[in-house]
């Protein structure tokens, strides 16, 4: 039997989403007509993001549930016309892309690949041996779970790992330190160091003119997390003296990052337009296509919001 | 008892390795005297690699062992004056750094890395969101301790692995492929094929026209094999139509590659000049200590050629 799954996520979003939510369907052995225009009576499941236009959910008489794209239901949650079982997208791919992006940020500069990358100019440079993993302590500011994840990958490639957070934890295979006294370690050790914390008034430049000097020098820089943790006026102190080696960033105070802010221009520099952590179509088609078919198999629906609570 | 041990690994590693050796002996509690000019009949051991002067063994009556800085023996082991016993390297090194290398290229190629490294420019690139390493198999052509140990890591990374060799082979969490046909499907499969193979007559050129045309297209290819593993006109005209989408390539048929060589001119190929995996001076010399450690205690030495086998 054929089930008809409604796309409201969005005429932008359709082009990414199309195909991988065909593929995945088909991979649930789910038969399904995947479409944007479906009769609202006819209509099995509807996937959904922000901003849709589909704010009226009353005349979807036979469906089954909204399946939202986005992990963040605040925009659907209170739509009075919703009385649908209502999905939330927890997309391991979010998690599993940044640990993909951290490493191989982390061996970029472990191993130097820059050089090679920028310079395939004849010469043979073959001089310059990095010392092995084992040899190159990695410091990650934040141990929710992209920086567990982050530094278990990591520890697996050999690094020594210290994790830093604002309270006490015990994670496998880290080093954990947390507070005050603890931030100064974490820095003291670290010859690469990833920002994963959350942005609160407590982490906002966290990385200033002292704690940046706290460093090995020759540091390396890489914030994937937020960008007001840096002092951008200090770190560009910083990476003039030598005193950090490089800064490979992800996020920014503002963004895009304006085509004249220095970081473009600085050599020690990379700037990377906040890629490192997003929702991945074919990893969000796998969880929407799963929930369509227990939803047909009659089995419970994964990552099911709870009104009252609110997600 | 102070033990005489001569460096004979050639005046221009000496600087490389003195240090990590004298740092390695003390740490295994030998008192040494590391010297490259120890009269032969004080000689207690020798380190030696291919290319050192000592070619006549026969003055050294007292040393007990030599002790070769590299993996390959077969410069020494069939010297006729030789009749100490002679340990190969095995350094647990060279296998990290050459997993460290392959996994890192790896995550550029995967990550699009270059395009950012290369690309500083203000342009705010975030439409290219790759695929998770879930979605973007890759194959390793050779099983040996090296592609095991790399298919191994890439694997925990989340790549889908397939690993081919001319026998079969069963290893965990690896599609195991082997002889004539499993090297089509193999090959079929890798979005990133990584050469780990010995070279043999029987794999001498087998990256060439008709098995580069099996990839998907678009394919990346990395080597940190062995030069001749590769056609090299035939991978150059499968660049240029795009076929193969990158080739990082770090050994050649004639090294330094020749700055004339169009390897280096052509935008989607990478040059590295012989780096991915060296015996690294600090676990070498770790493997040398212990050695001698052994050789002192009375216990058997690690790694020993057999000299009928020849290795």
């Amino acid at each position: 039997m054929t089930v008809n799954v409604l796309f409201a996520g969005g005429a932008d979003r359709w082009p990414q989403y199309e195909e991988p939510l065909r593929a995945a369907l088909d991979e649930a052995g789910v038969t399904a007509r995947l479409a944007q225009d479906i009769p609202p009576d006819q209509v099995d499941y509807i996937v959904y993001s922000p901003g849709s236009w589909l704010q009226d959910f009353t005349p979807y008489t036979r469906a089954r549930a909204v399946l939202n794209l986005w992990a963040g239901v605040e925009n659907i949650v209170d739509n009075p016309t919703l009385h649908l079982p209502l999905a939330r997208m927890v997309d391991e791919g979010l998690t599993q892309g940044m640990v993909e992006w951290v490493t191989g940020h982390v061996l970029r500069h472990h191993l130097g690949l820059d050089t090679h990358v920028l310079h395939q100019d004849g010469v043979w440079r073959n001089d310059q041996v990095p010392p092995l993993a084992h040899d190159r302590p990695v410091t990650i500011l934040g141990l929710g779970a992209l920086g567990r994840a982050c530094g278990a990958a990591l520890a697996a490639l050999g690094f020594p790992v210290t994790g830093w957070s604002r309270t006490p934890r015990d994670i496998a295979r880290l080093t954990c330190r947390h507070g005050a006294d603890g931030l100064r370690g974490a820095l003291e050790t670290g010859r690469i160091v990833v920002l994963l914390l959350p942005r609160t008034a407590e982490t906002e430049n966290i990385i200033d003119a002292e704690t940046l000097a706290l460093m090995p020098h020759g540091a390396v820089i890489v914030n994937p997390g937020r960008g007001p943790l840096v002092d951008d006026d200090a770190l560009l102190a910083a990476l003039d003296t030598g005193q950090i080696g490089h800064a490979t960033l992800d996020v920014f105070r503002e963004e895009p990052l304006p085509p004249e802010h220095p970081f473009w221009a600085h050599p020690q520099v990379t700037v990377t337009p906040h890629i490192a952590s997003e929702t991945r179509p074919a990893s969000a088609a796998r969880v929407i296509a799963e929930n369509v078919r227990r939803g047909e198999a009659g089995e419970a629906l994964l990552h099911l919001v709870d009104r009252d609570r609110g997600y």
